[in-house]
């Protein structure tokens, strides 16, 4: 039976691999990368620097193939998504097929495959067409989040608190009522003028990387610069990947 | 100048530590240890196993401490965990004081050092004092939120949703309004009855280890199979660590 792994490979350092991911890469006949629409040469890179450093037991090959495109501003948000996860389940089950009875594949996701990535859905897709037969395991991986809270040396919880991880679509409504710490991912353009000034923000971009950025203070202080300082690491590097964190005025 | 790494170690499978983790362990003096109530001697084994397998560079030293008795009851729970956090800094402090001067120290913290955990909230109490002099570095880890996603094989959100990760202590006054996706964590004894059966529960305890237990389904089907589960495990093993994940009835 085709093997398939789902392994998340941390944010950028190739050092967050976990030793389990260390070990699975060492048994995999093919390594498949599709990447995002952010700049992919860059993030290939990555996958390949983390492959050459730390598969050493057997040689392996590097597949390669081309993203399907993907509306990024739809009409219809869930139509769009259903149909760009069926044009990339198309792509993985090629994939898959593509290996011999007996090899092993893996799938490497950029920071932890369950937090805001489709890998596993479409994996789920795949096998639902059973068109090709596979067993598939995921293996965890240092998400955004916790490399955020990382390197800025704070936990994501308040003492007892919640922590509610969300995206920049649903944060440009507002934070939900109520909302102690708030995680932002996916936040293609941070607007904070709709929010409570007296908020606390930890930013951080290219985290875990030699090109890391890191902000944080009051938001009505801070905001501006950290839209600034975004867009100018976004010009320069020709991509970027950031996330957020937002945190109440401190409760007595 | 002292060091101190806090380093987050997963969920009790040696091989969750990161390339990142054994790189900075290679360059420690001390491992600290101090347990949190749990049955001690597990913990500690497995904190054991990984500077065995992993620290092969130089010597170091393990610093097992006893751990301050904590109340688990108390009536005024801020002010209870302040009087721990105190009593735990104390310790940590005479801890980072017995380093030499350009000494390394880590404290292998269970999961990830930014959630549900006091390691840095005590290191920064400790930095308050200024009674001893140190910098501090945190490494991330898998968390068993992560582990719970990888083991079950499914994403954490749905398309485009929040996830709200909190505590047993708040899930007992019922589910935050409009939540999708709820994790659990430090929940001594889940008690369902209050929520609504049709929510999917996906659990899982010893996450990533050779014990693991997972469980998943309609909660008003599984849920008392999986208090009698972890009923059953927690009494065999002499202690449990688990969470789980409510997902509220599939949206059209």
């Amino acid at each position: 039976m085709r093997q398939i792994l789902v392994i998340g490979i941390g944010t950028g350092n190739p050092e967050h691999v976990t030793m389990q991911a260390v070990a699975a890469l060492n048994g995999v006949d093919a390594v498949f990368v599709l990447d995002k629409g952010y700049d992919k040469a860059a993030l290939v890179r990555i996958r390949r620097q983390i492959c050459e450093r730390y598969i050493t037991a057997r040689p392996y090959r590097f597949v390669e193939a081309p993203d399907p495109e993907r509306d990024r501003a739809p009409a219809d948000y869930p139509a769009a998504v259903d149909a760009w996860h069926e044009a990339r389940a198309d792509l993985y089950e090629a994939m898959i097929a593509g290996l011999g009875e007996d090899e092993c594949g893996a799938f490497l996701v950029w920071g932890d495959p369950s937090l805001y990535d489709s890998t596993l859905r479409i994996i789920d897709r795949v096998a639902a067409r059973e068109r090709v037969a596979f067993t598939h395991r995921v293996i965890p991986g240092i998400s955004s989040v916790q490399a955020l809270a990382a390197s800025h040396r704070i936990p994501l919880n308040r003492i007892g608190a919640p922590v509610h991880i969300t995206t920049g679509r649903l944060v440009a409504e507002g934070l939900p009522a109520g909302a102690d710490t708030v995680v932002v991912m996916l936040d293609g353009d941070p607007r904070f003028d709709h929010l409570d000034p007296d908020l606390t923000i930890h930013w951080g971009a290219y985290l875990g990387t030699a090109d890391e950025i890191l902000r944080a203070g009051r938001l009505g202080d801070v905001g501006d610069a950290i839209r600034e300082a975004r867009r100018e690491a976004r010009a320069r590097h020709g991509w970027i990947m950031d996330t957020y964190l937002l945190r109440s005025p401190t409760r007595s």
